[in-house]
């Protein structure tokens, strides 16, 4: 459940393409190279630009027991956003494109939606209507396909999704659209005995069942907005069932409550992409150990999307502002990336 | 914040004794061992019982890769409750303890308190009167003594106060009353590559505080009751607030709804001692992988305190008669164990 899905507009065609889901490229195993003497590359996708200069430079002095910055092993946590910062997030959350693939699917069974809002505009396509629905349409439309359910139908219902669906503009499967040079700071942080987390504004479910084997982030390093679960013994075959209420919005001010309750510790790095992400950032900076903020800026219109200031999906200004000011690392894609998705690699 | 402070008596004196907190005996490293090829005992502090064979058993069949019951190592989830699995619960839980000496602490800023209950009963060590409060009242000091301040604040507050304080009975800093043999059979599962995790009806912020370094379990493998946070920029000093309301109850039913919420898996691995914990060992039972159930009965009122049915902190009732229906483990402390705390081995 995502606070993001009450606040974006949307261009969508929606694909059924009944395929098979490739495994992605592994990325290169950064452990093995780290505890190698090689002067290998860490970061291949990555220009050699300041971007990547000041990620090594950060890791570096960090893991250098001689450093008076040096960081014990446990209080190495690093904070990822996941929508727009780790994969792509346009033309639409990915989350939202499911809820309607959902809707359609869930539709035989509901006659009625044919002639009631919003779900008659899903059904037709019409995106129009389904934004002027707005905040109680949207609302409506991720209850009715996220909930009702027992958690493991649930995880069941979106694993088929992600094997069997394409990305609408992009035409591979969803979770192909991943960022490689990410994928590779990822592996870079946990060869240096960083634990990495997804911190989101997606639902946590929807995430878990999707992204462990992409990211190599376990399940309990998922953290994301959730809707209220109940127990039920359901004589002696106990179930969670998924209830049709918010349980915690994961974003803006959520992501530091959200650190705190799942983590229990403040990161010494976070990545984001928007201002949503903001206050992880400032959260994350507020450390009084040597830490490090990134921000993933949309710059590459050609081989992803460009968008920042203004943007319903990912819209970035404040964080601009504040990375300015506070001397946060700053990703341009266009010109700090070589290559955008795994798939470029090949 | 948790549950069981609604529902306890307490028969309890409370010390202050200015003294350096001893370090405990750390626990044989079973990683180490267990790397060895030499054949030695695990679980020194157990006797040779069933229920030290069942463990065994147990453990080397899942990591067996040629057993038909081999679980993978992200699978192998171990989730323990603390009050009474861990440490002791008795006269009353710890956190009661605590949010007593504290609210005697802030009496100093509240001179109104001297006429007030349930604050009087507390200055005045009235335990009769303090119970006759009922849940309003136990709320009410717990509430004062644990909200209205920053996290940071709060850790060290515990903090101090662990340094500080001695069980009342026992006459021992309160992180000295964990029990060695459990301490050993978490060494043992990690050392197998579990996972350990504790999911207590207790206060996740309270435990974190004290427990991290006592059980080598991280502060984000703690999962417990919580009560709502707010971030607050406060001005580029941010901090988060703990406010007097009620976030999430991890006891009973919520105890599942906890282990999903926050680790995304179904234990193979469960350990309580009360009814409290009951849903939790239902849930690791309800695993399609092998797992495995135990329950700490508490049968040692000599060396600990014995008590079980109809008992107001830790009643076992259902919980014995599923255990025994499902052929449960039920560790009898008396004739199970050879020391109960750490500092018995001196």
């Amino acid at each position: 459940m995502s606070a993001h899905f009450y606040t974006l507009s949307l261009f969508v065609t929606l694909l059924f393409v009944s395929c098979k889901q490739e495994k992605q490229i592994s990325p290169v195993t950064q452990e093995e190279i780290a505890q190698s003497n090689i002067d290998i590359d860490h970061l291949p996708s990555w220009n050699d630009t300041e971007a990547k200069k000041n990620i090594i430079a950060f890791v570096e002095e960090v893991t250098d027991r001689n450093s008076v910055n040096y960081v014990e092993v446990q209080d190495r946590i690093a904070t990822f956003d996941n929508d727009g910062t780790l994969w792509t997030e346009q033309p639409a959350y990915f989350q939202l494109l499911f809820a309607l693939d959902r809707i359609k699917t869930m539709a035989a069974d509901h006659p009625e939606w044919k002639n009631k809002q919003p779900f008659k505009a899903v059904l037709e396509d019409d995106m129009k209507t389904i934004m002027a629905s707005g905040h109680k349409g949207l609302a409506e439309l991720v209850m009715v396909s996220h909930t009702g359910i027992t958690t493991e139908e649930f995880e069941k219902i979106v694993q088929d999704w992600i094997k069997t669906s394409k990305h609408p503009t992009k035409n591979v499967p969803y979770d192909q659209l991943v960022y490689q040079p990410m994928l590779e700071l990822l592996e870079y942080l946990r060869a240096n005995n960083f634990k990495t987390f997804i911190v989101s504004g997606g639902g946590v479910e929807f995430m878990r069942a999707i992204v462990q084997e992409v990211y190599k982030i376990p399940s309990e390093q998922i953290i994301g907005s959730s809707i209220k679960t109940e127990f039920d013994y359901n004589e002696g075959n106990p179930v969670i069932r998924r209830l049709p209420e918010i349980d915690f919005i994961d974003d803006k001010e959520g992501k530091p409550v959200g650190i705190n309750k799942y983590i229990g510790k403040k990161p010494i790095f976070s990545a984001g992409n928007s201002d949503g992400d903001l206050q992880m950032l400032q959260w994350s900076a507020s450390n009084s150990k040597k830490n490090f903020e990134l921000y993933i800026h949309h710059t590459d219109e050609v081989r992803e999307w460009a968008y920042d200031k203004g943007s319903p999906i990912g819209g970035l200004e404040k964080g601009l502002e504040e990375a300015s000011k506070n001397g946060w690392t700053v990703v341009d894609m266009k010109n700090d990336w070589k290559v955008i998705y795994p798939f470029e690699l090949k």
